[in-house]
């Protein structure tokens, strides 16, 4: 009996610390590190509702949450079309113009279908309906697409962001955090915190163009928002209302610059413990004998690369002692040497994690890059679009890897880079020292994460951390108001002291020669 | 023998994680909590050594670490007279002129005896000896004086600072971290983070006039370290050599703004978990009754007031059912109430956890005002000098207390407060809610703090965490050089083409002139 009674007891008890998360989850290795999280927060007995398009690359069901699935009018093979396209055009060399209208063409196709999404979802009525009525506690959404937010500020409730950055730095922006662009490297600039002055001025230009671009990329949404909301809306105002950045960043990779108290890092979190390998794997790594194995994959939106360049990398790769695992699902290159093993997926984090792993080779995405430090591999980095070549650069500034340029490398650079990472001591030793430094943290990025989605459920947002400058104007922000009635007043008393002097003066002058004058009829 | 084995492996394991740790601490409220940091660091099996003046009013000795002492020109009673005459000089009612030269001589008094004893401390061979040959992992100081940092940089070690906030902002500029006045009140603005245009005006001239203040104030400490490592050095430029800023602040009270990743928030560092309160304590608590209990301290720094005040005081607590427990040591007021009860001294933080404690009567102390927040209890402060102003403005902007100005005060104005934080309901939510968002963090600030003390002793600092911004100049940081350049080549751009139109017009000009002048010759 007192047995029940406690068990009761600890239910409601548990019952009510739970609460109610709506999660509007980004495609793509975004949703693979979100997914954790969920599992985490179900385990806590949080109730979860996804809600996702029907049609969509890896989102995928769990026992872990309730999935609500809307329709959308594209099919999963259009998206896979798109990601295809976008992956084998990094690989085709054109001349630059052409390149940048193709990439801005792959972009707006892209944000076209994730707008298209978002209004399918907005405009959905029993959908909205049900969200309306569940009384969720928060949203936990991916801002790269606002349409968590602006769910949210429909239902108002609060938001907990999940994110690795927003092109244009909206998100620090939006967050009121300042970052100078004389050591804060913009997305795109390929540069370090310490820029020569060239790089400085390409990265302040960068910062400028970037509000017209992103102005233009992402005015579909700003008009579904404020259609939608009935309000005129900036992205910038549209996401300064979420309580909670969740940034999957660390600064042992990234560049130290200020942050706000909302943001928190939690960099590595999809850097899950090591598991053991499954037996196929196993076996292929205890055969690679004192050499070890190399780990080559060019992430999940890469299904295939030119038969040219294949062979090339095939070539190169034929070159080192090591056995190397590549996660390829494209037609097998003739030359493949027999060291290579091709295979359709791998374990990546596992087979980073085995001692046996000499180095990794990576198109640079963050999850990837992550892996890679919080297993200490030295890299051999080959980035195609979006932030790798950024991601790429962080971690050839700090000596842990080698970049190589796709379009450019050659078989014999393949193999240099390769052979320098694995034999060369000091990118062993600097990627150690980056691991060192990343993992020694107060507390697991996972358990961060869980912390302030279940803080911002029990607080109903962060109100605490939300800074006062989002009530100031840009004139108010930078104090211009303030300096310019202070100049009015120097310049006023400066204008009155003067005015009284040339006063003063006159009235000196005008005495002087009514003494001289009277003085001069005195003695006439 | 297996389990000696065992033993003599665990025991070089622990050996090998221990560091050796220099502290050299601030006297006084600083130190109760830097010790309870220490207690925790010594439990880990580090090996603690604190260097501190022989004459002080707090720092005393513990099995926790080993004390070294240096002798000081000055006696401690001469550091309790100056105290004495600090407290007492805020209770007396002086012109604004009179009251600012007398509180500018009260903090050069003491900046002098701080710097006497920085002076003795670095310039104590034998000492310095030691200190060098002890191979210190890192220095753990409070940097409002700079003492341990200068010691830090002459044996070329880490250094991690512990600390509420330096007078001026400079903790912030040491850090690099941007503070727009805008929305970040100065100390002394008694502003909150939201500021009407005068209160913005105020802040921006505060923060101005604060370059001239504190070089003044600072400038013999400046002297001090640039003759002992023979280089010339700013306080600043000093203390940006810190590793990492272990801030008493947090966001439940402090108002949010930019900060660094260098920086980490201990806030409430100080609030220890409820202990049993001593037999005495208990027993006067149990016979307040349905009413409870009242806590009045006005800190360690006040050891008596003027007889008139205390008798207003004495006064109003009458006033109120509840117990008060007033810790103070001065002379008894004669009208002093039967509900008011004096002690030398009382345990706060545990009799603020007390479930019948109904009101916090304080000077604003940040130690004080934590352990007021994070036990829930809403507080009338008054306010004596340095930032307790402006904590009081922090609590009263939350609704969670009320202000008292200790000069103009009446008995029915302290009455009036009272009554109003324990009746009006709304004071006891807001410190509520106030209690709850500071109290749900993921990690204890104690265990943080010795967090990154251990981070920087294992890693020899944390060099993944200096921004970049340290290596640029004024002009660099705010790209005021690209700027210049970008204006320059525009200009340049602008003359070229005024100057080619001129040129191109000049031409049609002439031609049309030889033209109409051949024409004009023609029709001759």
């Amino acid at each position: 009996m007192l047995m029940a009674m406690l068990l009761l007891f600890l239910c409601s008890l548990s019952t009510a610390a739970a609460g109610k998360l709506l999660v509007i989850p980004m495609d793509g290795s975004h949703w693979l590190s979100m997914k954790e999280v969920l599992a985490e927060l179900s385990r806590k007995g949080h109730e979860i509702v996804v809600v996702a398009p029907d049609s969509n690359i890896l989102i995928d069901s769990s026992g872990n949450f309730t999935m609500k699935t809307y329709p959308v009018p594209y099919k999963q093979e259009e998206m896979e079309e798109l990601l295809h396209t976008f992956g084998m055009s990094s690989f085709s060399e054109r001349p630059f113009l052409t390149r940048f209208l193709d990439t801005w063409e792959n972009f707006r196709k892209t944000s076209a279908m994730f707008q298209t999404a978002c209004s399918s979802l907005l405009y959905r009525k029993e959908l909205m309906k049900f969200m309306e009525e569940s009384k969720f506690d928060a949203v936990f959404t991916d801002p790269l697409t606002p349409c968590g937010q602006i769910v949210a500020l429909h239902l108002s409730i609060p938001t907990v962001f999940f994110l690795r950055g927003i092109p244009c730095s909206i998100d620090i922006y939006a967050a009121q955090s300042p970052s100078p662009p004389s050591y804060v490297p913009r997305l795109f600039s390929f540069s370090t915190d310490h820029m020569t002055f060239p790089q400085r001025m390409k990265n302040l230009l960068i910062s400028i163009s970037e509000y017209f671009t992103c102005s233009i990329i992402f005015s579909p949404f700003e008009r579904l928002a404020s259609d939608f909301l009935q309000k005129p809306m900036t992205l910038t105002q549209l996401l300064s209302h979420g309580s909670i950045w969740l940034k999957r960043t660390d600064f042992a990779f990234d560049y130290p610059m200020p942050v706000m108290p909302s943001m928190v890092f939690i960099g590595g979190i999809n850097c899950r413990r090591k598991k053991l390998l499954p037996q196929e794997f196993e076996a292929i790594v205890n055969a690679s004998g004192e050499h070890g194995i190399v780990v080559f994959s060019l992430g999940s939106m890469v299904s295939e690369i030119p038969m040219k360049k294949a062979m090339e990398i095939a070539d190169a790769l034929g070159s080192v002692p090591q056995t190397v695992l590549w996660r390829y699902t494209g037609e097998v290159p003739p030359n493949l040497p027999k060291n290579v093993k091709l295979v359709k997926w791998l374990p990546q984090n596992d087979l980073l994690a085995h001692p046996k792993t000499r180095a990794f080779i990576t198109h640079g995405g963050s999850h990837g890059v992550y892996e890679g430090i919080c297993n200490a591999v030295p890299m051999v980095i080959m980035p195609l679009f979006g932030d790798q070549m950024d991601n790429a650069k962080r971690v050839e500034s700090r000596g842990a890897g080698l970049t190589l340029n796709i379009l450019e490398m050659t078989s014999k650079d393949i193999s240099d880079a390769l052979k320098a990472v694995i034999n060369d001591k000091k990118y062993k030793e600097n990627i150690q020292r980056l691991s060192e430094l990343h993992l020694d943290r107060p507390i697991h990025p996972l358990d961060l994460a869980v912390h302030w989605v279940e803080f911002v459920m029990r607080h109903k947002g962060a109100p605490h951390l939300r800074p006062a400058a989002h009530d100031l104007n840009w004139i108010q922000y930078h104090s211009l108001d303030v300096f310019a009635f202070l100049l009015a007043v120097v310049l006023l008393i400066l204008f009155i002291s003067v005015k009284c002097c040339m006063f003063c003066c006159r009235r000196c002058c005008f005495k002087k020669g009514r003494k001289s004058k009277s003085g001069k009829s005195k003695t006439h």
